[in-house]
């Protein structure tokens, strides 16, 4: 079956001393790996195993561990013979013992955690901790020095380590797929992501395809797929793939140290064409199948079952080790087929002859600061973004992109850091109104160009792909490895990354926790094409609800703008791009809207987070009678137009009208870092008053994040409620009940004073929405009165719609 | 460039008659896509075009749809040739243009919406209807026939596709993949779906991928990789790939029918070879990739910029055909161009040799009844759940892992609905204990098998593979087709599916206002590795929000169950199967847990959806001091143990103890079907007494649930608050404040007549929790009276904890 792939690298590159220091290495990582499995005393079997030794739960997963071991061996041999800079991105990241072994015998462990000192006390530490309470994950977790990936969850291995590539010229990303997780969507589509990595300015990743055999209890795809058929799959993603397959340690350490040189030989040369020569096509890039027995050098059987090489290897492989003598006995003799006594010394630190193969100081892969992000975090050069500001003569008029404007100061902000900073987009950068950016640089792209393409260059920083795992896998990379992104995406399928962006919360959450992991910049995702304005695409496009997923994760690092136009997603972004270690959650629209904030307005307001827009309110500064809400560009609108309808009906009416950008200023204080204390709320929302609260998303998550307010009670709030369809701007407003007309017939039916007068109000109201449908119905838009509205101030027009207050007409 | 691929057929099987005839018909549905996009009037081109004539708003995507309509005319040809029994799922759902002027064309559209008929004024209706408000959306939708995939999000039409063909052996599923589509993960990943597709048992998924060249503003990767690479990536996902490349319509209407008819004799033959001669090795598919300029047939230049064969043809090649003369000259020079006076006769109806394309009634496309499944559904053969119970002696005893009885159920309704029901898992259906159903039938694989596997079978019903998103679409596609389906996932990761869900619930929500779509099955997912119970995995494998997500969806639709043990789960799991229409969410866990309710009281439970569980409560039918509520295995649990450590203390305390299965119940009657009245509420939880409630996930969803509640200002919700770790079952509840100490504690702060004498008690908690914390770190589990606690009826054991009103001593 071999005989017919690429290439077998033939030769034998390791001499008698260099073959030993490898295996005793691998060895001494297999070791240390089953004793974090099994082992809670006796770590050096120094007496035979006893009962009270096993840890009373065994969790782990040791199937996957001795290759990311054999790996990890085999690369710090590459590291020191070429002085490499080089990261290790573990997608079987349920392999946890292995690196946690690794950076223990490198010292890093030790050095990062104290109390697991390199000998026999923190040894049994090192066991005892793994997978304990106290303690830490049985995978690879953001506590494992050396890991920019977070284990468990599959799929985004390799799009991590592009992401850590891309503008690390020097760096080389050694990136483990598993087979099960190849099966995974994004891991599958990340194979393409070498058509968006340039030789000249970016990292090479080296993609080895760990074939283990087996996933938690079925075979894995790949590995039941002619190796042929496989060989042609890697070559169609554009890789030459190298295989090396067998269980002879001695064999595949000769036979897979030639491949990785010979790989590594590659992506010099590939770097020296593209470099030196200038070539600029595409390039093969190596890759490696290594096809390993799961369970490697575990015990063969057990119980008379098979387990190495099987799914019984996958986590531990037998599980009475404290009770059962029999289990006890291979597992001990299963420990001492690593020869613990050659590999640690009396103390129970690793040898001279396991310690030499480390590469010194940054250059471990345990230590390298590419792997601890924030200790390489440079701030962004920032350009005021008040000189991309849009002059606004009077609130509540002109017809301004946002996103455009936002665009321009992105392109700024580009210009200025231009190997730290990139933009991310699923194909839609200029659809979202980002195009100024490709003024300064252009789309990244390795594959074939055409004359007549657009700003497509391998240089380019402006990360276009369909595929939202990838913008974001890539981006998760990219902050971790220490730099900066801005991820623009429709709103709806943001929802398509829900879960990528649950685990790097979760990791920014953990990190905050650990002293030796510095901090990293905020993940900024600009949330268009938002539900609102889905006018062709109608329901399948209206999802408001990455909002309320994403303030399920911990408030420390969850932040979310709505800021309601230019200006004020101007000051919103310079914000959160100076941020670190949240995730920020802009929501902003793309079609031309009316602009309310100058710029020092808008700083303000963006400062407070949540204000009183007295120049739209009635109730010139006393206390209200209703007060209207708003967050979120379309619902602002809407709250002034309804201001506007009522202030000409009801001239005595007092309205306050308070706008949100801030979103998290609703929740309390005791919930929220960005919390209003209870007074500072009670300021805005009274204790007793009406509040009518338009909303961009799903509304009660308002009543969420206010219900131990006050005035709770007194919230009534109008959003999206899955009303949808292919309908004009202002029509999915009233199939939601969020258009000004409702907002004003909401304050009819809740202000007590105009109850008595208000019923011939809401009538009007009521036809006026009538009128709207059937003109929508017959001519494709809306009234021209809605489509061309802009606010007037108080002295402003006539009264709309006749007077509420006198008999209509029949 | 062409040469190098595997085959170019080369015959030119189509006559002359049958050239023109298939010609024709592509002419017709281009002209009437086209139609759609600009025309409001002036349908069959009478008169001049007039800037009445055109569309105010200009809506729609012309790129991809002639290639569609291209497609929709070949397999015509082939469906009546073969009399086909034939359905196509178009991943570029963008082009909704083209299956509605298909679907018109065949008559299935007039059919089914008898306004939109087959006349001039019914064609004026089809464009007037496109992409306008009161109308049709601008990609494929419910509204489609012959549609069983929305369009507009990208990446699920091959794993539709694939549900679609298992179980249908006579059926051919042709399956257009955009180039766009194909860079998403899950189709990606779909690809390798032909590794679970038997040919004996199941239909044949034709892809035809088309390249295109562009997305909105970008070139594809994979029409930009030389096409050799192209076919050795197709090879290697099992296919064998033609390719027809080309823009001569003539020449390419030969190539393209040779090559169908080749593919379909492929087809054909891998069929004969398995159901006749036995073959069992995986068959080499055939595919298509269709190579054609994007925008085919339409403007090659408009303003001097290239239009044909780029990305400007994506959308309306050219907006300004109302005002511009010169644009509205090129949209009736393009109109005219398919000659619309040969295809339509006076009346405005297709002509004959339009027509004659057409196969008969179900055969068409439009009018196949696997593309409207419900008319295919028959109910499940229900075997009875109560042969699955599980005998309970006492309530709160026991040790039973609920999922493995469901396990057995499920094998049960296996074994009656051998060939229309199929369970789901992500490589998980053992590990989520479900592993009885592979004692009637194996896992699906078409793949290689070795000695030593388990369960594998090419006819397997047991649906494995490490993706979440094939899962979901393959179940869809089943589900869509007329099928039933379970689907188990780990709580965490089926967020990795949110946005696949969002699109099925908004599918659901659709057709439900459409009266020719037929109801479907339910979609029911399991829930199971839930966050409670990641003992060893910990935060990363944390997170109950799918029930958040899902809840924001129509309540139409949705549907919660959290059966707090076996013989609940099985209840709620006999109905679900039986349900159409909805989205099932049902959580449980897998871990040995203890049972509450024997099989009669668990029906009558689940029936009601929520029930006081007077075995548990103290206040004797009276009033109670305080509800304890609980929804989930754990938290009832938790619950439970709580109420034994008050009772113990506080003998007199009259405490309530209420259960919810059916988290909708929570919900106020105007919201949700399943909703209480708030009368019904206020007998369960009181209008003024202290609520602690214990919920499976985060605990601000049952304030959403409850905020109109007269009571809710006393609820006190305890849940997941994302405090996690590798810890111990109880720990976990302990980090998140949601175990039995700190629900005692939360008793003792609300209940007024506590707070004198409870001050004692509180302390001896706080001193359980920290000896507790203590015992845990040491022992690495939980203490032995918490890991063998079972509920104890009142009468029951001494006051745990010694007399918390007496002073305790120093």
């Amino acid at each position: 079956m071999e005989r017919s792939v690429d290439a077998h690298v033939g030769t034998a590159p390791l001499g008698d001393a260099e073959l030993a220091s490898l295996d005793a290495w691998w060895r001494a990582a297999n070791y240390l790996s089953v004793g974090q499995i099994y082992l809670m005393g006796n770590p050096l079997l120094r007496e035979p195993l006893l009962p009270e030794h096993i840890k009373p739960r065994l969790l782990g997963h040791w199937g996957t561990t001795p290759g990311l071991n054999f790996l990890y061996a085999h690369l710090n041999r590459a590291i020191r013979a070429r002085d490499l800079d080089m990261i290790y991105v573990m997608g079987p990241g349920h392999g946890g013992p292995g690196p946690v072994a690794a950076a223990w015998l490198e010292g890093t462990y030790s050095h990062y955690y104290p109390d697991v000192s390199q000998d026999e006390a923190g040894m049994r530490r090192l066991f005892t901790q793994f997978s304990f309470p106290g303690g830490i994950p049985s995978h690879v977790a953001p506590e494992t020095p050396g890991s920019i990936h977070e284990g468990g969850e599959l799929g985004y291995a390799l799009a991590h380590a592009y992401g850590a590539a891309f503008d690390n010229p020097d760096l080389v990303v050694a990136a483990v797929i598993g087979d099960g997780e190849a099966e995974t969507g994004p891991l599958a589509a990340s194979w393409h992501a070498n058509k968006f990595a340039d030789p000249v300015t970016d990292g090479a990743v080296l993609p080895i395809l760990h074939l283990n055999g087996y996933k938690i209890a079925n075979p894995t795809v790949l590995a039941r797929i002619p190796r042929e058929e496989l060989m042609e799959l890697l070559r169609g993603y554009g890789h030459t793939p190298y295989l090396v397959e067998g269980d002879d340690p001695a064999d595949m350490h000769q036979r897979f140290a030639a491949t990785l040189d010979r790989c590594l030989d590659e992506i010099a040369e590939i770097r020296r064409r593209a470099r030196e020569e200038g070539e600029t096509e595409r390039p093969r890039w190596p890759m490696i199948v290594l096809a390993s027995p799961k369970g490697w050098t575990g015990p063969h059987e057990v119980d008379g079952l098979q387990v190495e090489g099987t799914w019984r290897s996958h986590q531990v492989p037998f599980k009475n080790a404290r009770e059962d003598d029999g289990h006890r006995a291979v597992l001990e003799e299963w420990l001492r087929s690593y020869r613990p006594e050659e590999l640690f010394d009396d103390d129970g630190a690793p040898v001279p002859a396991v310690r030499d193969l480390h590469p010194a100081h940054d250059r471990r892969m345990s230590a390298n600061p590419h792997a601890n992000g924030g200790k390489l975090l440079q701030p962004l050069r920032m350009p005021d973004f008040r000189d991309s500001a849009v002059p606004v003569d009077a609130p509540g008029t002109g017809a301004v992109e946002a996103t455009r404007v936002l665009g321009a100061f992105l392109r700024e902000v580009m210009r200025e850091n231009m190997t730290t900073f990139r933009v991310f987009a699923p194909d839609e950068n200029n659809s979202n109104r980002l195009g100024a950016v490709l003024e300064v640089t252009d789309r990244a792209w390795m594959a074939e160009r055409l004359p007549g393409d657009d700003s497509l260059a391998p240089d380019g920083r402006v990360m276009e792909v369909l595929s939202e795992h990838l913008c974001q896998g890539w981006l998760e990379g990219y902050l971790l490895t220490g730099r900066h992104g801005f991820f623009s995406c429709y709103e709806a399928f943001i929802h398509v990354v829900d879960s990528m962006f649950n685990q790097h919360a979760k990791w920014l959450k953990t990190t905050n926790d650990i002293p030796w992991r510095r901090p990293i910049a905020s993940l900024n995702y600009l949330l268009t094409s938002h539900v609102w304005r889905q006018d062709h695409n109608g329901f399948s496009h209206q999802d408001p609800g990455f909002i309320d997923h994403a303030v399920n994760k911990k408030a420390d690092v969850i932040r979310v703008y709505l800021p309601p136009d230019a200006n004020t997603l101007l000051s919103v972004a310079d914000h959160c791009l100076r941020t670190e270690q949240y995730v920020n959650i802009i929501v902003a629209g793309k079609q031309p809207a009316l602009q309310y904030l100058d710029i020092d307005s808008a700083v303000e307001h963006c400062t407070k987070g949540i204000g009183i827009w007295s120049w739209a309110s009635t109730d010139e500064g006393t206390e209200p009678d209703v007060v209207l809400g708003c967050a979120g560009d379309v619902p602002t609108m809407e709250t002034l137009a309804a201001v506007e309808i009522l202030r000409g009906w009801f001239p005595d009416l007092r309205i306050r009208v308070v706008n949100v950008v801030d979103l998290m200023r609703l929740q309390d204080d005791r919930e929220h870092p960005h919390g209003l204390s209870d007074r500072e709320f009670d300021a805005y929302f009274t204790r007793d008053k009406p509040v009518i609260f338009a909303y961009h998303g799903y509304p009660w998550l308002i009543h969420r994040l206010t219900y131990r307010r006050a005035n709770h009670d007194n919230f009534h709030v109008r959003g999206y409620v899955e009303e949808g369809t292919t309908t004009t701007p202002f029509d999915i407003c009233v199939m939601n009940r969020m258009d000004r007309y409702n907002l004003a017939i909401d304050v009819i039916d809740r202000v007590p004073r105009l109850h008595a007068v208000g019923s011939h109000a809401r009538d009007r109201l009521r036809d006026m929405i009538t009128e709207h449908r059937q003109y929508v119905r017959t001519h494709g838009e809306d009234l021209p009165e809605i489509r061309n509205w802009q606010w007037s101030p108080a002295s402003g027009p006539a009264t709309p719609g006749g007077d509420p207050l006198k008999e209509p007409e029949a």
